[in-house]
């Protein structure tokens, strides 16, 4: 039995490739880097799985297109908790040009209708209690207002499910008001959700607080390559990672974190050690153009390396 | 038994959107209009089937996203001799921005190996004898040379098996060299082969004749909103459609002529007949934004105003 559960509303195929320039009103021909079942709570799950954590995933997925999902649960063995709804799941273009910034063209995909979000919300409430985490991630599909996905939260949160949260914009603020028992901004996120620029340490500190006084019992901001914070009533507690000398990919950095936490926070690890292994899955990420740890003892050397200081406690 | 097999070497998805802007660098919103099973032998099989012709496919699938292609030929019911390859196959990515032209981004596909290629050739020529016309449409994949295609139209040809060849670039003058028995070259597909422009109807027509005169029964050139013509041992036909008022896309106007042509062909039409038809088929084409002919009484009114001319013979 699975300890853990994934939610993702709004699953996504991630569709990579590479070219020197886009040529607009032209025709491209682009090197393909993969075409993966994507959407950030599959990431964590991925994550979890490799560090050998049993995981649960859910949401929805559109069936027109619904194969290499499939395909990926049964390989990797993730119990599949995900509700199949009309159409098909989007296709994110993620474009690389040399020399470039990333391009992405997101083409939209299924719409929830009033009668899945319902069946959703029954099911996932029943399900979510027997798990010992459920984390909520991601972005919010069509037909799913953030004042219908606060209110699943709340219930969940009704229902002593511990919620941790990692979405942005509306979904985040919205979700938020629902007091998930953890939470994980990065430093751009949490900006966005207080409304100015924070340009130090002690104002993003600060930035924090007011996020765990909505109720928040674990407040985890992430730096980049300043590292990690986490506040919660013990105080605040602060990872800074080894430099990154080879950084490939920042894809899937975020959700490399978010399991690292849940791995530690299931095995019983104290705060100090869970935001180091955390901080070390995340930096890990970082060098790897994909998403997941194929070997835990190239952890060891990053592990060692991460420097956590308490600054409050 | 179907009596028309299409052989398309590289087939694609078709991912379709449209959005007001492409923004390069940032991420971008794109509304959905379909993500298609493609490649241009299954569309001219989509439109033979709709109009009553069994159709066999054949080519190459990537192993990795075959499903809707299945899905597809099922549902529709189209006679499947794909050769399934390592890999996947490619996606073309369509973006029409408003008011402003399509930007296409190819994602490279499956490469075919030596073995692949032999398999095809040996199978293809053992199951194309038995059907009354093989059409060879669209672009060859990675891993097919130019002179590896026409060595096997060559064999096709001395096998026997009537060719219908729809291709461009290096791959239709490579193929022109394998004497297929019809071609259809479009008027910019003319000029490249020729290697200048050709800037009237009787330029036109004595390029066309200097390729009848390399060992082509039956050379078809299509003028866009200027009609076709029709260079065999007969003389020279042309169709000249009605003028189109709502042109919505002309994607598959070329594949809904071969369509039309192969039509009259297996039914016995006259060359006029099956001119006018093929016409009519692609006007209709042009009218809509997929390919395929929903009611063949919606071709009628189109038929009737397809004016054909003798010019020689």
């Amino acid at each position: 039995m699975a300890k853990v559960a994934t939610i993702t509303l709004n699953t996504a195929y991630d569709l990579v490739g590479r070219l020197k320039r886009i040529e607009l009103g032209e025709v491209n021909t682009v090197e393909t880097l993969g075409l993966f079942p994507a959407g950030k709570g599959i990431n964590v799950a991925k994550v979890l799985n490799d560090l050998g954590v049993s995981v649960a995933v859910g949401g929805f997925l559109g069936e027109d297109n619904v194969g290499d999902f499939e395909h990926l649960f049964q390989s990797v063995g993730l119990e599949d908790k995900f509700q199949r709804v009309a159409g098909k799941t989007r296709i994110n273009v993620k474009i690389t040009e040399t020399e470039a910034d990333v391009t992405d063209l997101n083409f939209l995909g299924y719409c929830i209708s009033p009668a899945d979000w319902q069946k959703f919300v029954a099911d996932s409430l029943d399900y979510c209690k027997a798990f010992d985490i459920v984390a909520v991630c991601g972005s919010l599909p069509r037909g799913v207002t953030p004042e219908l996905f606060a209110d699943w939260l709340r219930q969940l949160h009704q229902a002593g499910v511990k919620v941790v949260l990692d979405s942005s914009n509306a979904a985040l603020t919205a979700g938020l008001s629902a007091r998930p028992w953890l939470v994980k901004p990065n430093h751009r996120e949490l900006e966005a959700w207080i409304g100015h620029s924070l340009n130090s340490l002690d104002e993003i500190i600060q930035a924090a607080k007011k996020l765990r006084m909505q109720g928040i019992a674990n407040v985890i901001i992430s730096m980049g390559a300043d590292g990690s914070l986490w506040l919660s009533e013990q105080g605040v507690v602060r990872a800074q990672p080894p430099k990154c000398e080879n950084v490939v990919s920042t894809v899937g950095a975020g959700d490399s974190m978010v399991a690292g936490l849940i791995y530690g926070i299931v095995n019983g690890l104290s705060q100090q050690e869970t935001l180091a292994f955390a901080s070390a899955v995340s930096a890990f990420a970082v060098s790897q153009s994909n998403v997941g740890v194929s070997d835990r003892a190239l952890l060891e050397p990053i592990l060692a390396n991460v420097k956590i200081t308490t600054i409050e406690g």
